[in-house]
């Protein structure tokens, strides 16, 4: 059966944030579907991602990670729909798709930048989060830049969220010996421990580098950074001799530089001849058949939860992502787009 | 024959600096010295080291890279001179040793820690300078936490000192394609391209990221960081993808803290997957034999030069410890304490 769509509705970007992002910087529009070429697919979306990586891509003064958005132009972003028509014989429609171009009802996509998801080996939700790029993103992270060694304490800031979550239960999958995570609140703290497996949570809002002395009295040996700041000098003060710093996203500098610490506590990096070191996910295409061979069978095991936190419909998903950047999220932040059954 | 001393005048910390270190932190005093006991040294020292990492010494407050100075005791560190009594039998009286017990004319040495030079084959300034620690950390810094590969556009800061002038040199001898170093002053700019073989000098009094732009414009692949503040966050803007930074030294940092920049320039890092990495020369011991057999080659074939800068006389250690500071010197600055055939 082959389904018709010719419109689609999709958000664009307004306009630039001057400092922080809001509601007036996205519009929902409503555009012309093109005419199906060979070897592209049309897609009903249905799930589809906010990352704070999106952030970096608003903006247009510095270089970012990829391509950033254009004005007028619709956002994307990973998404996971249903195929409705194909031109390429490999994929059959009702098939489950893993593509770029979220932030829309409906896409038409290039097989090539298309993956098939097997919905009967994890749920349509965790291939976009923990066996996604936002797990993907913490399983080379702790490996590659992280060099994560059997015994190491490791820390991860914002724990609570997609990246974190991964990363504390994924540290622990992988042979660290204790690992502690930092998080907005008392109750995302508390979330950590109790539902996640971390040894300890701290409430970033009280004093950090206090609670991390208790947390690891004896010193922390890799540090997942997921918001730079305050939170990377804290995590330097606490690393022991021939620490590590997986450098992954800083997001608290990016959005506010003016309070970022001194460069001069990188000093801690020569006193303890640490390594810091900045990766991207796709230089590790290599690891993700190993990645998803062993993070399904923890999931399937019960031995890691995935946390996702849904929204639902597409004229939400400025809100969903606004929400993602303060925090308003536990685990993997998606936007239901339409029902999972097509 | 053996020369009897008993005492000898040495150089004490009167009190640590407030902020930028001064004259005033410097006293002179006559001591006894003590009695020869079985595997000691009495030593005349001929020259002596005044060297950056002296100034995190003087500091109280923060962990510094070893011990720290204390306050009425003399100060210490690298110095050569000639063995006037020997109870060690491995070591004979006019042998000439490297050991720690500079910042005074004569010392009690344990054997263990003193290693003897042979003059014959390099000047003992040599030994104290690009053969020394100061060169060593040159090579070591540049091969273990830089990874130089052939090939490679090296960028060092303070590259007129004593570290960086090796640094330059040796990296073209290692495969370096391109080198281009920062000094302070148009003269030790130019100086870095006439005399010491840089492909191009900056002076860092200019605009800093255009010299940088304009000396390397495809970017650079290592950097070689003895100052941190703004030289580092020029060299994370000119880094290509996959670059690397080695952590020597950061002294504008630990100079004047308020003057740092953001830390959050550390994006840069995750953007292009740079890796940063702080190390200690005592940890690539291993690399010792080799570095004194190509750095002695370097400098009898003539392909690499020695600069040092030497002031005459004990009572002038401090003041060309605090020229030093300033950027007065080029390459190596030492001070004589005695003529150097005893």
């Amino acid at each position: 059966m082959t389904t018709t769509v010719t419109v689609t509705r999709m958000v664009t970007l307004a306009s630039r944030p001057a400092k922080e992002p809001g509601p007036e910087n996205f519009a929902l529009t409503t555009t012309e579907l093109p005419e199906l070429g060979d070897g592209q697919l049309l897609v009903q979306n249905i799930f589809m991602s906010v990352d704070p990586a999106m952030r970096g891509r608003m903006e247009t003064t510095e270089k970012q990670y990829t391509t950033n958005f254009v004005v007028g132009a619709p956002l994307d972003g990973s998404a996971i729909g249903v195929v409705l028509q194909s031109k390429d014989p490999a994929i059959e429609v009702g098939a489950h798709v893993r593509h770029r171009f979220g932030w829309r009802e409906h896409a038409v996509v290039d097989s090539v930048g298309a993956a098939v998801v097997d919905p009967s080996r994890a749920p349509l939700q965790d291939w976009l989060g923990i066996l996604g790029q936002t797990g993907f993103t913490a399983y080379a992270g702790l490996i590659r830049a992280g060099e994560l060694t059997a015994g190491d304490t490791v820390f991860v800031s914002a724990a609570a969220g997609a990246v974190g979550s991964a990363v504390g239960q994924f540290a622990r999958k992988l042979g660290a010996d204790r690992v502690i995570g930092s998080a907005g609140g008392k109750e995302k703290a508390s979330l950590l421990v109790d539902d996640l497996g971390f040894d300890a949570g701290i409430d970033y809002r009280n004093d950090l580098p206090k609670g991390l002395a208790e947390a690891a009295p004896d010193g922390i040996d890799l540090y997942f950074d997921n918001v730079g700041g305050g939170h990377l000098v804290a995590a330097l003060g606490a690393l022991r001799e021939r620490g590590r710093v997986a450098l992954c996203g800083m997001i608290s500098d990016l959005c506010d530089r003016d309070a970022s610490p001194p460069i001069g506590h990188l000093i801690q990096a020569t006193l303890k001849r640490l390594t810091i070191r900045g990766f991207i996910v796709r230089d590790h295409e290599d690891l993700r058949t190993e990645f998803e061979d062993r993070v399904s069978g923890w999931l399937r095991d019960g031995s890691i939860t995935s946390r996702t936190t849904v929204t639902s419909g597409l004229d939400n998903a400025p809100d969903a992502f606004l929400s993602m950047l303060s925090g308003g999220n536990v685990g993997k932040a998606l936007v239901q787009i339409s029902d999972e059954n097509g």
